[in-house]
């Protein structure tokens, strides 16, 4: 079995004239549109699968994590059952399906994600049950990205939040390669902006509901309970995006730098259209976490 | 000033499993995608922008060449002047004239390219008239992907072609570091199959017209005649794509690598739609020559 640096692909490293030009800034973006099943889950998804125990794992997702550890469990030969949002995007369901995993879909509007697990739970006894993003193999698996961003002197390193599962192993890897100039910040749906609540009082506070955001790879209730202390304590600020400005970031990524985007990945291109000014004169990452998104969804969006 | 070298990006190798195994096929992508200006063709123009003792260039093309070309002049501080066809894609005019050049724009149903070009460089006597692939500085431009390609272990390296400044780049690179086992193959469209007709004939043969393919990069009259010689004696064959294959191959681009892809991009996947069973067992290479595509074009043809 490969070990999870060998299984990952390195992050893809873009730069582009005509984006840093158009907005006037130094601009990297770290795309994990190219890991394997098109995400940075991957990372997470096959550190847990390599390492837990049981032969069988269970899951909730708004489809990438489901995606990827359905991947990773073909890879290490173990059986995984995946809760979505019958919401979620078509081409992530059908994916996990590909992968040979078992998903379970649930109108979230009726019964929440995290019962219909708890009710499968009750079924499974033996299966791990993972959270795509509370979980420590997920932030120790999702660090190797803080790893491999560490010591390329970043002013400011932008992150997708939903769960918290990529900034807390982005916040964990970069610190542990001794890279403390790097501020990071985290870029949510201001539709669903828990993080920006908890962050601002101190504590945690979560969602009413799964909010509907375009943003589907971020409609959680709250940071989970092991990722809120590392970003409580190791990021600078949350940044709320509208979903306009999640839009209108997608079509620039497709005209200005011909990457392929989500819109959650979208997010942290988005939280620097909310204020360009802030980022002037500074070395900036953007973690574009995903490119997974309905071909209808992204011709609507692209056509602006 | 910056060396080839330095001033490229190192193309970008993606492996997508989902790919692989929807054709079953070992397929590595060699993306020019995120090249500078978006197509392989800055390879061409930086070298020649930067070794050209004339302060001013003049070049006719379908739009990547003379993107690539405008932004080269810009890098080394000097004047460009780039003849494109009326129908050229929106986003490849306002690139060019982005990067401060000047766009000629000519009816190609009333007035040849090549013929406006000729008008045009007895006007400017102090001008180097720059071929888009007819030139021994674009052939060596591109030799450097070539060079990025070699000794990877590929059974066969497919190339997009026009006028056949990237395959005999690409052969000559390869060549040169002592790669001899991966077979060159060119993929045209079926609609403008001057090379297929010339590789078979021993000699070259012209389009009797501009064919109006949805490649519009391969929009040209026959190889350039540095071009041919290098491709017959270091091509294995030529494949023609149908526009129907160009337009599934980007489609199954976005769907399943989460790569971006114009249409003369997506002709070597093409290539291999044409017929699967040839590449079987086989490690092979696909070069996507740019990602450059107006966001209406591409929507059609994501679409289905």
């Amino acid at each position: 079995m490969q070990t999870l640096r060998e299984a990952i692909r390195p992050t893809t490293l873009i730069r582009s004239a005509k984006l840093c030009d158009h907005l006037g800034l130094d601009i990297t973006i770290a795309s994990e549109t190219f890991q394997h099943t098109g995400s940075f889950k991957f990372r997470a998804a096959y550190e847990l699968a390599s390492n837990v125990p049981n032969d069988e794992i269970l899951t909730a997702s708004s489809g990438n994590f489901g995606q990827a550890l359905a991947y990773a469990c073909k890879l290490v030969g173990k059986r995984c059952t995946v809760v979505m949002p019958a919401t979620s995007a078509k081409v992530k369901i059908d994916a996990v399906r590909g992968f040979g995993a078992v998903v379970d879909l649930v109108d979230t509007a009726v019964k929440g994600r995290n019962e219909r697990v708890a009710e499968l739970a009750a079924q499974m006894p033996d299966a791990y049950h993972a959270s795509a993003y509370d979980d420590e193999y997920v932030i120790a698996g999702n660090s190797t990205l803080g790893d491999e961003l560490a010591g390329r002197g970043f002013d400011a390193v932008i992150v997708p939040v939903g769960g918290g599962g990529l900034i807390s192993g982005v916040i964990t890897g970069l610190r542990r390669n001794g890279d403390t100039s790097a501020e990071i910040y985290g870029a949510e749906p201001l539709l669903g902006n828990d993080a920006t609540r908890s962050f601002r009082a101190g504590h945690l506070i979560a969602n009413e509901t799964e909010p509907m955001t375009i943003a589907d790879g971020a409609r959680t209730i709250s940071l989970g309970d092991l990722n809120w202390p590392i970003i409580r304590d190791g990021a600078i600020d949350m940044i709320e995006v509208s979903d306009e400005r999640i839009a209108e970031a997608v079509r620039i990524y497709f005209g200005s730098a011909n990457l392929k985007c989500e819109p959650t990945g979208a997010l942290t291109l988005g939280a620097v259209l909310e204020d360009i000014e802030r980022f002037h004169d500074r070395r900036i990452c953007l973690i574009v976490s995903g490119g997974n998104v309905d071909p209808s969804l992204y011709s609507s969006l692209i056509a602006g």
